[in-house]
């Protein structure tokens, strides 16, 4: 089944021990698209400005992704620059620009109405639950968010959690949206916002998802997906988007919707994350294969799999 | 077979979120003994002061470990107070009090001589090689180290390194030993100093083991055991001792040493330190059946086993 996916399209300049690059295409919807193609069509809704080219076009239509959602406006497409040191999970700032991303209201073009599936990449938590209230047929929608927002505007990202089945944040955002520095903790409350199933990431040390009792199974055990230990992470921009069109990808790519295929989709969301940090930019996520993608899962399950 | 564990012995006092607890038995081979006891026979060496009573003795003799090599010193017993505030994998020392501790040399009984697996706690590592050295007949030997160690006796500690098969230190140990901020590539410098395999502890992420080239099997693949999210850890003190007593503890207890004993002993290092941290002290060390530890087993296993 098709995902629709709503987030940014951005170029980013970035700066990791590992080297620098500029300018490169990058955005939630890019990543998570991308990561997704390689499981299921992919529908995404963005806006980007007038330098955005056919180049960057084609790297969303070799991958078989329906860019009819993407809006073209007048102006510069968002630009994003960071530096990443040490601690590789932490990004440091360098400069935003908005640009055409500022006023950015998604539009859903009638062809994509029929979605089964939706991701809502990390915007403004009212735009996300426009989108959401306007797919009436959706099956499963998932979700991102991120400090700026939990901060900045809490009561709308509350109202948008009662629509979002899937939250997938990480290790400080839960703990900063349950006001609670025990991650275990701060889960169960977060799903007393609404979410049937939250997504915590860990960065290096893998994921989480933690169920609400019964939903999509019996019971609400936790199941945890490794990630890879990697002596050379390049570039971790863009690894959270991956990790979740990697999750979601695999889910839709399923017939049926429960905890089995929600375990083996939080493995193909570390897969795609794993991949995407190898490179700069999405360059790494361009051009992989499923064979590839099936013997990494493969890795990723002896890391933890008991005979 | 038999493991001999040389470690302190301890009266801790500690506070954290969900209490605090004065004076309670601690101390590295007090929890490595308990938590290991319940997989195979275990010698201690130690040394405590007068204060160490009848009382203390039978926490030991509860669960039959040996302690015909605690040394009984004139003067106290090691004392050490510390607290933990919201980051629980982080102790803040209130104070240190060596005590008998300060001159501590480890007097292995002829006894305990033929002792085939030796676990060597977190003390000088001059200390750790002496003991190494005098037993000659040991097919295992694993060992822990610290900070203090690392910083101050880096020399010692590296030789000390050539002598231990199987190192357990945590992700800021790893990372300060090797002086890289990657773990993966801090684990390879590691073992390159002369560890078979190196067991890095990620606190509520579980641990991972890496392997030298050909340890005890085919390849160097990493291997990852979570740890279980739990909603409240009363009291971190020895969960690490308590890992490493249920990792060596299982690994004695098996017939054969290879990858799978190792993977597995991984899993059985989680489920002791997930014990250790539910009470104060080593209290739930002292009362736990196998039955509770098979079932927390499973448990850790489902935790990541896709079907």
């Amino acid at each position: 089944m098709s995902i629709l996916a709503v987030g940014s399209i951005a170029f980013d300049s970035i700066a990791t021990p590992s080297g620098r690059a500029d300018n490169v295409l990058g955005g939630s919807a890019t990543y998570f698209s991308l990561a997704a193609s390689y499981f299921t069509p992919v529908r995404v809704v963005a806006v980007v400005g007038e330098d955005f080219t056919a180049e960057h076009e084609n790297v969303f239509r070799k991958r078989d992704v329906d860019i009819r959602g993407i809006e073209h406006a007048p102006g510069k497409t968002f630009r994003w620059g960071g530096q990443y040191h040490d601690n590789l999970n932490e990004a440091k700032t360098d400069f935003t620009e908005l640009n055409v991303f500022e006023r950015f209201q998604p539009r859903i073009p009638p062809e994509f109405a029929d979605t089964q599936f939706l991701f809502l990449g990390n915007i403004h938590p009212h735009l996300q639950a426009a989108v959401r209230l306007e797919m009436d047929g959706v099956k499963l929608t998932a979700g991102d968010t991120m400090n700026y927002w939990i901060q900045g505007t809490r009561n709308e990202l509350i109202e948008t959690l009662k629509l979002i089945n899937v939250l997938l944040i990480n290790d400080t955002e839960a703990k900063m949206l349950a006001g609670d520095s025990s991650v275990p903790r701060a889960a169960r409350k977060v799903l007393a916002l609404g979410p049937q199933a939250l997504v915590i990431k860990h960065g290096e040390y893998g994921a989480t998802i933690f169920f609400r009792e019964g939903a999509f199974g019996i019971g609400s055990h936790p199941f945890r997906a490794p990630a890879l230990p990697l002596e050379e992470v390049k570039d971790p921009t863009g690894a959270g988007d991956s990790f979740a069109g990697g999750f979601m990808g695999y889910i839709a790519s399923q017939g049926q919707l429960n905890r089995e295929v929600l375990k083996r989709a939080l493995f193909y969301g570390g897969v795609m994350g794993s991949f995407a940090v190898e490179r700069f930019g999405t360059e790494r996520l361009q051009s992989l294969t499923r064979a590839e993608i099936e013997a990494r899962f493969q890795v990723f399950r002896e890391l933890t799999h008991l005979e």
